[in-house]
């Protein structure tokens, strides 16, 4: 159907997930629920068993939710919990175990209410980025292996561990391949693909995404050299995750004369950038504990990096992108607004939903921003 | 003109505390301004120096805030900020360093912001409750200790550490017993006069507040000998502070033919329950510890003590409020519902801010609450 033959792969793959993983269950599996991008899948994988990402996306959730959570909190967060309630996602009903974290005020709180529905392990992420808070956080992912280890009854060797540090780091270097291709112009793949490729790699079994993002970075490599690609006003998205269900803002930049060649994002750079330098649990928590998400108080690195992401991508702006309610990095967005405007970045601010509601006054502002840029 | 003189005494001192601070700034004597009930006084007194709480209850100063911070987070944050923007609290004026802490999103990510107005120190407060935790808030508290010898020049001793506890700890017990005599009925004093008592203890000089309590506490022991008070429906307010300039609740709830008998809150029991067990700095720092703050993950300590408190207090029912856009306590608050309802605790919970335009509303509710319980 595309133009981009992986990506139809990537599609095929996607729809045929959802058996394969209750076929994978059937055969002794466990599967792990994920909500974040800080907890360390190398460990879940190393113990033979199944990450997916839960995070939820999608609107039609968030009533079944709002019978119990606030309704002004994040629609990740409501759209989550709804799934859950209304049993309206099979990876959600899948997993024996959903792990949580401590990132913000809503999703903390929510997971003690989550627990009612579903076995819950929760990780405290620190606030800090200084060595007392990494000393914290390594004892967090420790109890993490024992709890992946004593849930699965699978030991998690220092060979075991090594492999899959070794197949996440793999693909983590093809898409760090892949955001250099991106920096080409024309870009040879469209955001709304690229928003694919992050999505559904907290779906997929990692092998599957590898193999996929292998095929992509020939099929790119080869579109580039032959100039093929898409051309327009090139964006940087910086925020809050977009995940499956959600991908309204970048839809609405590509109607509007924009490409989007990056996402600083938990579906993008913040999925894959840094790589396990090592092979033990602490160099496995070091990574993580670098993860530079809005909720980490003076989180200059995110800055700092969103300024190396416009200069290594040419981008032309960037839209800050927050999800209703998101208190972390819609704060923060204010600094970042701040830093850019200094070197005469064009940035602008929204923030929104997963309801259609806004869609018009939104595709206005970002038509005027991409006509100004 | 009130009927009760220790209140008259404390509404002086509060018109007299402005001048009295600068004076003592004067004479050498360093502020420090809070916003959390976390933050260990004792450490500030033991230096000599002078604790002030800056936490904004006032509507005034949120339009300024909104031109640097989104508007839909909390109003306590944004009077805050406002108040430093437009310099328009005089203590505020008065602190030489500010202290902040990690407990919420917003007020964690606002304070990068204060930053630019005013030097600030900040402190970690951990999401769990376990020892690992309590190590690192311990250190959290060392740190603070060395920050406070460093910025007031002053030592702070193992005597002058030991003078403060004993002192905080006695207005402590002076607090308790003013619980003690608000079981009986009629209430001795009104909430709407409690509340002052909290809020303008973060103000005074803990001397003062000490002198006053004590002189109230034998007022308000004649007049629970001769009877005297308020009846009304026994209602125990639980949920966000309500700091000086916003009593609107309080307020209400006391027009609608309730009595606010208890504030299970950080203007109430949160301020001076349990008392520090000991006299180094780390009975110092268990004590905070253990506040019971719905930032905690898994904050069961906090149900149970509301819990009691309505049976301590003879509660006939309980206004749950929060803070627009607090989403921990809006959150905490599903829980503390059901687990009240549980027992057949009424229970209503509200989320308001410092506007008047939903006070015909909450008036409305209220009034048909008091009078269902
Ligand atoms: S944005 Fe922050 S909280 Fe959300 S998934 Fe990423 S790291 Fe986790
Ligand atoms: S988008 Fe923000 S508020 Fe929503 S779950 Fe992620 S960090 Fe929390
Ligand atoms: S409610 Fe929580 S965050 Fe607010 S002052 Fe009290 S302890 Fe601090
Ligand atoms: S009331 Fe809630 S949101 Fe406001 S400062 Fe306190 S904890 Fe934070």
């Amino acid at each position: 159907m595309g133009d981009i033959k992986a990506m139809d792969k990537l599609m095929d793959k996607f729809r045929s997930r959802k058996d394969e993983l209750y076929k994978q269950k059937e055969e002794g599996k466990k599967v792990f629920g994920l909500f974040c991008s800080f907890v360390p899948i190398e460990l879940v994988l190393a113990a033979d068993s199944i990450p997916v990402g839960l995070c939820g996306g999608k609107d039609s959730t968030i009533p079944a939710a709002e019978e119990d959570l606030p309704r002004n909190i994040c629609p990740l967060i409501k759209s989550s919990y709804g799934f859950k309630k209304t049993k309206a996602c099979p990876y959600f009903e899948a997993a024996d175990i959903v792990v949580g974290e401590t990132t913000c005020d809503a999703k903390k709180k929510m997971f003690e209410l989550l627990e009612k529905f579903v076995p819950m392990h929760v990780m405290q992420i620190p606030h800090f980025k200084d060595e007392k808070s990494f000393k914290l956080w390594l004892s967090e992912v420790e109890e993490f292996k024992e709890l992946v280890e004593k849930s699965t009854g699978n030991k998690i060797t220092d060979d075991k561990l090594k492999e899959s540090i070794d197949k996440v780091n793999k693909m983590r270097k093809l898409f760090y391949k892949i955001y250099e291709l991106r920096a080409k112009d024309p870009s040879p793949i469209k955001g709304a693909d690229a928003l694919k490729l992050f999505q559904f790699a907290y779906l997929l079994d990692v092998n599957d995404t590898i193999a996929i993002l292998e095929e992509l970075v020939e099929e790119l490599k080869e579109r580039v050299a032959n100039n093929k690609g898409h051309k327009g006003k090139r964006i940087l998205i910086s925020g809050c995750p977009m995940v499956a269900g959600n991908s309204k803002v970048v839809d609405l930049i590509e109607e509007c004369g924009g490409i989007v060649v990056g996402e600083e994002s938990c579906t993008g750079t913040r999925q894959f950038e840094n790589l396990v330098e090592g092979y033990t649990v602490e160099d496995l928590a070091r990574r993580y504990f670098n993860i530079t998400c809005a909720l980490a108080f003076k989180n200059d690195n995110r800055i700092k990096r969103i300024k190396e992401l416009v200069k290594e991508l040419n981008v032309e702006g960037v839209v800050y992108y927050s999800l209703q309610y998101c208190h972390t990095f819609n704060v923060e967005g204010v600094r970042v607004e701040e830093e850019l405007k200094k070197e005469g970045i064009p940035i602008i601010r929204i923030e929104t939903d997963y309801s259609e509601s806004d869609k018009e006054q939104l595709k206005t502002r970002l038509e005027a921003f991409i006509e100004m840029i």
